[in-house]
């Protein structure tokens, strides 16, 4: 059994906006066992439309169909469905009252025509109630290959796929097992991890498939498989991430799905009680924000403070600005000096410090732009590191963000 | 003349990562006039490749092909290529010297064997050096067809593709100008937009597209047309987006690329010299990261503080803790006192609060999921509101950051 997924929107072909809606809906599929073969992203355009239809139904034996639902007049997804299938639109009294409802409950206000009209859908589709927006998904057949169209507002897809289609697609398909389990690795480059693993990788068997997935100071290791016999395959690669781990256990820090780091660190500090802040200068707020996204930090992580000038280092934060004067801003020292100010200041076990220059131009020292220095300070020492990490303002901050949870990983493993 | 997009990875059809090569491939492309007519990810599988190159051979004249040149097992693009252009591998002497030079300045140390494979080319390819990597980027030709592989680590992409793949482009192909406007707005939906442009949406000639493009808060207007008389062209676009922000005033901030909603902001602090600051609690540093993403904010953004735990508010914050007894930690009172205190702590004009339940647990307060509490304070007066924002983590912090620099933005333009 193969799905594909197509994309529809202008906005798309002009990279307008990234499509991540195809990702979301790989991972779903593939947590059920269906593979996805192909992602299409083509125009909102009538012809481009129901040919990429009639092609992709000789492939797949289920279509995924994302985008062109609002109401506006750019959205020709469902003419277009009608013309495919020999169809045409009637009204769904349904998504006409969940429309009226959603205008009442969210905005107070009665729906115009143009929303109404959201609620016409083909006359085969199975009307999918999108409860968290006016565009209805719909589930259609043609010859035997299934139809799923979807708004293209990633929540509502989200919702619709996750409550409505999985469950018929898992009602409605056979499908095998697909087993995938992927290592996070920090600190070493993709080709020296391959050297290493080199003996154990050449004698993988063949139906189990290693990928490198690399990305600013990380590598995930990802194997794969796909069987009927669901124990069997997890046993099988279990056994492989086993052996796998041993081999890179000093930069290994668990595994993607059930971890990641700043969930690791918050098992641990949580563990012993422990708190941490932060002192994000050249960072900004980049640490600060990958921590915030997981849910339940706020049992460990305390605060922040983001003295982005540099007299707001000594006036907020207390560092001795003669240690400034004399080491430079971007300096081990002053960064150290931030980290164990921040915990004075949050009452906390552990803090991260950053100061250093993204770039584009060169901040209030003589530092090279791509230079950060990076302080953790804990209960027991402080350490601190300077780094160099290139020229692009976007992928200086990542790795800073990346490297600093990485040393505070060490830190709070260790001790 | 068309352009295609591949992008080859198990890791995209899995949904491991997010293709955002593509966008960027198409908004280059774009500029220089180039349709891009459709993007396809597939795996790394040796049928579905050569399937592929077929395919989109047909199509298009020019096909960007991304992905798969790493120097681990599981990339095959490189012997793909081959096959499909009856060619065989090399050894390309510059790309090799490039791979010693790399690890040499980076890594102080010698390439294994399967680094320096990755100088391994189509013996008729025109190679690319990739000054940022180790794998070459490669030009070939097949019965009048361009097609271009590019390594998928997006920072090596983009500079081979802006420093040596689009010259090379403009050079090679005759093209048409096509031009896109898009006009930012703020604070109203999609459908109202519609009724009220909907004379003006009428009357537009056919080569001109109107597309709408609504997120969290905001939503992009973006007119499109392509043809051979470029001043013609602008000029048209230009004479109806005039139109369209005249109607939309109230709402319009400005040109997408032109500016962004910081872009703006700081523009204007900077005329007035004035300086921002943020006391972020439920965001948690969304805002920060969005303002310091954006080079030279240094200028007007002097830094943040970000009092997740409550008691931080007082202690450091100074927030009068019967303020937060009185009023509950979640209320417009206590988002003021952090926007005014922020002010006092930072030196600066305008500051930005908010203190919320993000979820997905509910916090100190007794509001429910999704409440947040917005204040800014300025030279004159402060201002607060109190939004519910729904219960998806991740949407309550964006639509919060949006709401934030809009209210800013009305509070800066205003006064």
């Amino acid at each position: 059994m193969l799905a594909e997924i197509v994309t529809i929107g202008d906005e798309i072909l002009i990279g307008q906006i990234v499509d991540t809606n195809s990702a979301f809906i790989s991972q779903q599929l593939n947590k059920i066992g269906v593979q996805v073969y192909q992602i299409t992203s083509i125009q909102d355009d009538r012809e481009h439309i129901l040919q990429t239809l009639n092609e992709v139904s000789k492939r797949a034996n289920l279509v995924l169909v994302t985008g062109g639902l609002g109401p506006t007049k750019d959205d020709i997804t469902k003419q277009c469905f009608c013309e495919f299938l020999g169809d045409t639109l009637v009204r769904d009294a349904n998504s006409e009252s969940n429309i009226r409802h959603l205008f009442e409950k969210y905005f107070s206000k009665v729906p115009t025509q143009m929303n109404l009209d959201q609620a016409l859908v083909p006359s085969t589709a199975t009307v999918l109630i999108n409860a968290n927006g006016t565009a209805p998904g719909m589930w259609m057949e043609k010859e035997g290959v299934v139809f799923v169209s979807l708004p293209g507002v990633p929540y509502e897809m989200k919702h619709l796929l996750l409550q409505q289609v999985l469950p018929k697609v898992i009602e409605h398909f056979d499908r095998p097992f697909i087993y995938h389990k992927t290592l996070l690795t920090y600190g070493m480059g993709e080709s020296s991890i391959a050297e290493r693993i080199a003996v154990w990788e050449n004698a993988l068997p063949k139906h189990i498939k290693l990928a490198y997935l690399p990305s600013l100071g990380k590598v995930r290791l990802r194997l794969s498989s796909k069987g009927v016999d669901e124990k069997m395959l997890h046993e099988e690669v279990n056994a492989q991430m086993d052996q796998l781990q041993t081999q890179l256990k000093d930069i290994a820090i668990g595994y993607e799905d059930e971890t990641s780091l700043v969930g690791r660190i918050g098992e641990v500090l949580l563990k012993k009680d422990q708190t941490l802040s932060l002192a994000e200068s050249c960072t900004g707020g980049a640490i600060a924000e990958e921590i915030t996204q997981h849910a339940g930090v706020s049992s460990f992580y305390r605060g922040s403070i983001i003295p982005y000038a540099t007299e707001l280092k000594t006036s907020i934060l207390g560092v001795d600005a003669q240690l400034i004067a004399k080491y430079n801003v971007v300096s081990n020292p002053v960064a150290e000096a931030m980290a164990q100010r921040s915990n004075v200041l949050f009452k906390t076990d552990y803090a991260i410090a950053t100061t250093g220059i993204a770039g584009p131009a060169k901040g209030d020292g003589n530092d090279e732009v791509g230079t950060v220095c990076i302080a953790i300070a804990g209960p027991k020492r402080v350490i601190s590191e300077k780094f160099l990490f290139g020229k692009v303002r976007e992928r200086v901050i990542r790795k800073a963000v990346n490297k600093a949870l990485e040393l505070l990983w060490y830190e709070i493993s260790k001790n």
